[in-house]
């Protein structure tokens, strides 16, 4: 099947045609699937989706970064199986639960030692807006209430619910909603592909932090605390800095007392190649925020870990009003709870991240072709992330206009190739389930590498 | 088992311990568990939730106003399981799948006319998220950008992100956070149990919509929309108030070219009565939040519905930039769609809701015994949701003093003897599965009478 058959056609496809009908797709110019409907999933079989009429598309991003042990897996579908016949769900305030409490003393147990409690929620956004809020609450209970801003960095992404939006430091999402964000603060910081300072990550001393560093210091008295996404701002194009950064702000932000958030619901769970970039460095966040993996992409969940110094400032008499007001009707969701415990059984099995270095080799050496690219701006990889930044020009990184939408052109030479990418601008990356073999790791980053050549080649 | 053996005893208790060390729960004052344990549930049974010992527990609130027909509902959990079997998840940018075709389309069919898209989230905070970005993006696409606040109502609860909460019209979920919320509006809503105007809710004409009236009227240039709880304000209390309200703030609304958001988190999908309170009444809000019943108390979901005016000011080409930037990676999950679909497919059954006529008037009936306390200040229902809102002193309405914890009391009670409450204040509620049966709400409210004794008359 080509792609040209999947236009929208509501005699051919009366069943699209429903979806275009009633459907409003998250991120999406609905005006797109005009010509271009989207892909209709039918089933899952580990890193493949499978559509309607049996075509096989590879999951390079691991639908939305959340998918770890591949679609359909046995151990997982059996593990809600088995939930689903005691219970699916019951309410988190008054009530507990064996699924949540054998995943809290999971999460608590791999995450750094400074880390003691789980507080559950939904997504990534509402991880994020539980501990900015513990944070705000925390410095008012302590006689701090000035401190009501965070700082965030140009490029960062921590979710699209307004107080999370209000921490991003992409304009393309929060230009229309600028005037009701919180009034919080964004400082430069790494930018290692177009380094202003000229300095290789391998080498350098996180020369960048010097704007963070003069950020704390001259705004010490109002802010809250620091978020970033470690290692990886995924939605600014999978753009990578090196763990000096997070050293430096660990320690700028000990010695000022504030607050550090760790955003790792896209990196963590193993997707660096540790468990969690905080724990594999060592580093102690005050705050973090975990989803996505953690049901292995199976349900919607959330979780944002903090410690005894943030938890003993709310716990009091019940008369002090000191309580975390804040509630989802699904916290702590049993089924999705039963997903997260059999997923970290594997991911902490003997043996299982150590196989994910030769992974991690294969795709380094998968990348070395693309580098020869004259498109190819920079090849870049944490752990099991990798992408291929695509410019213009590569003398002077001059990048691909916008409206030639050449990240988009290339999604559409994936899909009739048979590999499910989507690009972020023009950086194209690989995101893919951990257990993805090394010959579909072959099979997609050829692919990619030959979408990359059809699309700019012409 | 008494209440007593249930106390947090490490040595006794070594999993209940495992809670208390690695656990916040939400909206838990966490130090109440040191002498009160959570309840720990392991299985559900119709109305039922079942501890670990087998005792039962009616589930006389849903499990926060989630639950439709009941735990373990073998429909249900086929619908899952049929669901698992083909893919947990998928991403829903650039993708779509039978489950969220098959249940927007019910959705679109069975609310008001002018709703004709459906916009996939996670829980009823991000389904207001999604509304109110929606709502503002609009207005700067039609060339309006000075509209940036919305009007909500005294007591109103909207969810906990910080949009939703800036929605919020409940001291107590907001003033920690007070100073990063929007700058919206609030006014003095309905308040038909102490109403200002000395009128009954049968008879009156929505004389308390002038407050409202006014500030439309003041604020006109500036305002976005006016979001509200149609009927029952649930968090406030279960406050209640009739349609007439709801009429004016349509037309006023409507004369103004204001959007309405209706968020029917906690009333739509048949607890009123109606499917949906606005199909109910034929009213035609600009938005619709819903989420909680969406899957009968399975899984997290939710859906902002909205219609084809603004839809269109969103639908261009790519390179306008007018797309509705927003996602949540587990949007429109496929396992929670397939529960969507299954108790889509029985509330919308012939005679269902039918058949909740008569619990309504049996719960009434039941409801008369405890206007005859002295305690009670009032009896009210709407549909399948009644409350019993408890008065120190029924001649002057004063309340009981929040220290006393009367509420947090007579839970204690109701755990005592088996039937799973979670007042609001003073306001103890019933908010049962729709399949409760008649017997089950007599257990039910009998037990919450001689709960209030037990506690009031102390």
């Amino acid at each position: 099947m080509t792609r040209d058959s999947r236009m929208l056609d509501p005699d051919k496809e009366p069943n699209l045609a429903r979806d275009f009908q009633n459907i409003w797709h998250p991120c999406t110019q609905m005006k797109d699937h005009e010509t271009v409907p989207p892909l209709w999933v039918e089933r899952g079989d580990g890193v493949y989706l499978i559509d309607r009429d049996g075509r096989r598309y590879l999951d390079a991003i691991s639908s939305w970064w959340v998918n770890l042990f591949g679609h359909n897996h046995p151990r997982l579908n059996a593990a809600l199986n088995r939930q689903l016949e005691n219970i699916a769900h019951v309410m988190f305030a008054g009530v507990t639960h064996a699924p949540a409490i054998d995943l809290a003393e999971r999460l608590v147990t791999h995450t750094p030692p400074n880390l003691t409690k789980v507080f559950f929620s939904d997504n990534g956004s509402t991880a994020v807006e539980v501990a900015v809020k513990m944070s705000l609450q925390y410095w008012r209970q302590v006689g701090q209430p000035r401190r009501t801003r965070f700082v965030y960095l140009n490029g960062a992404y921590h979710g699209e619910t307004l107080g999370a939006l209000s921490l991003c430091g992409l304009d393309l999402f929060r230009f229309h909603f600028e005037d009701v964000l919180m009034k919080n603060l964004k400082v430069e910081g790494p930018d290692c592909f177009r380094c202003p300072y000229g300095l290789k990550p391998e080498t350098c001393n996180a020369e960048c932090f010097e704007p963070m560093e003069t950020a704390l210091a001259e705004h010490a008295e109002t802010l809250a605390g620091v978020i970033v996404e470690p290692l990886v701002q995924g939605a600014a194009g999978m753009k990578m800095y090196p763990p000096v950064y997070l050293k430096k702000l660990e320690t700028a932000c000990r010695e000022r007392g504030l607050h550090t958030i760790y955003d790792e619901v896209a990196v963590g769970f193993g997707r660096t190649g540790s468990l969690f970039v905080c724990e594999g460095l060592g580093l102690k966040p005050t705050f973090l925020c975990l989803s996505k993996g953690i049901t292995s992409g199976y349900l919607p969940l959330a979780a944002t870990l903090t410690g005894d110094e943030i938890y003993d400032a709310f716990y009091d008499d019940f008369s002090a009003l000191k309580l975390f007001i804040h509630s989802h009707s699904y916290s702590a969701n049993p089924l999705a709870c039963a997903c997260g415990n059999e997923s970290m059984r594997m991911l902490t099995e003997e043996g299982f991240l150590d196989s994910l270095k030769s992974k991690m080799t294969f795709i380094r050496q998968n990348g070395e072709k693309f580098q020869a690219l004259e498109w190819c701006g920079e090849f870049r990889q944490t752990g099991m992330i990798a992408a291929v930044e695509l410019v213009r020009d590569r003398a002077t990184q001059a990048p691909f206009p916008f409206e030639q939408r050449v990240g988009y052109r290339i999604y559409l030479e994936g899909l009739k190739r048979g590999v499910f990418m989507r690009p972020l601008g023009n950086v194209i990356y690989f995101l893919p389930p951990l257990i993805i073999t090394r010959e579909e790791i072959q099979t997609m980053m050829d692919t990619a590498y030959d979408c990359i050549r059809a699309v700019c080649s012409t």
